[in-house]
């Protein structure tokens, strides 16, 4: 049984929009439970309109404040501790859910989580993982980091590889899964001070660990 | 009468494509002359073989060398200062031309005119303007730069937005254009420090040299 925190007030059309897809979960995903994270009342409106109300896979955890889009990312250990994101956070911490989902504040999500879960030992930052689709033969790529940090230095990028990597290897059950480092050009001169010196560390990695295959341009991802 | 070098080597289909695109060009532009540069020999060859050998609108220089996309940008100004890429620049700095015309070596082509030719006063990099279509009501935007840099520090990024105001207001007639900041969020407080820099920066520009709007995502650009 898998136990997800859910962020009933991320997003543009929160909670409405949020408790509207729990409802088309729910039967999708018998072996998981839900709790669902937001103010009270809002979020047993929701419920009761998308006809979820008192579901078993469902379990209820109060959060009084909203991260907004406007707040900075620190919001969520300062002002905002009460947020529905590091209620979430807290949750995850504490190891009574397995995972959180929000489709609100990244940037909050990312300061709430690194403090409160931290990052594996060696990691120094976490890194957002996106599954993108794409042609044939491979069908699909992982896109690390997608929007958790927005200034790193070459060792976090190098760090996602590894991430990346092991995600791909495990949960895509990708073997041997190529690294590429997105860059301007797909020749091993092209590139920003940050990739080429990105570049330099990954080449000396063993293929085992990061099976690095040089720069690759945006279009090539698709 | 605007006269317009042509590097018929640059590009992953030269010299062939550019000349046939030049056979294309040459009715629709009649008040255009073009100076084709590039290895006689191949150049004449294509010349015959799209029908405009001795075309009136035609003139063409010798180049011996073809910068590779595998090439270091200042290849243009060391190894190859014989290339078409350097010829052409060349030609621009001796006002032979009005304007150069190349699908080749990016960095180099930047790297020999901003040697050669040199930037405005007070500006301290070039930078690429790509006229991009987009929806209604703009129907197109500028992106500066699309690619002549690969790291910009603020005040790069504040000269860009000047020269884009004034290709706007000029080149292609818009009135007060509005000039947006690409940013990981539309709010004044998204971004890398780069663009947290700038941003303080245009804030504080009058609003008749540069109409600064704010922050904008990739997809408002569209």
């Amino acid at each position: 049984m898998m136990k997800i925190a859910v962020d009933a007030f991320g997003g543009d059309f929160a909670p409405g929009a949020v408790i509207e897809g729990l409802a088309e979960a729910l039967p999708r995903f018998p072996q998981c439970e839900f709790v669902v994270v937001g103010n009270e009342a809002k979020v047993d409106f929701y419920l009761e309109k998308y006809g979820i109300a008192g579901h078993p896979q469902l379990t209820k955890v109060p959060a009084v404040s909203v991260c907004e889009m406007s707040d900075p990312s620190t919001i969520s250990l300062r002002a905002k501790r009460d947020s529905s994101i590091t209620a979430c956070a807290k949750l995850l911490k504490e190891k009574k859910v397995n995972a959180m989902v929000t489709p609100g504040h990244t940037g909050a999500t990312v300061a709430a989580n690194k403090v409160l879960v931290r990052t594996l030992p060696g990691i120094d930052r976490p890194a957002l993982a996106a599954c993108i689709p794409n042609q044939k033969p491979y069908g699909r790529y992982l896109l690390v980091d997608a929007g958790a940090n927005v200034d790193c230095v070459p060792m976090n990028l190098v760090q996602f590889a590894v991430m990346g990597s092991v995600y791909a290897s495990y949960l895509l059950n990708v073997k041997h899964p190529r690294v590429g480092l997105l860059s301007v050009g797909g020749e091993d001169s092209k590139g920003c001070e940050l990739t080429k010196e990105t570049f330099k560390i990954l080449e000396t990695l063993p293929k085992d660990i990061v099976n690095f295959v040089g720069n690759i341009e945006g279009d090539t991802a698709f």
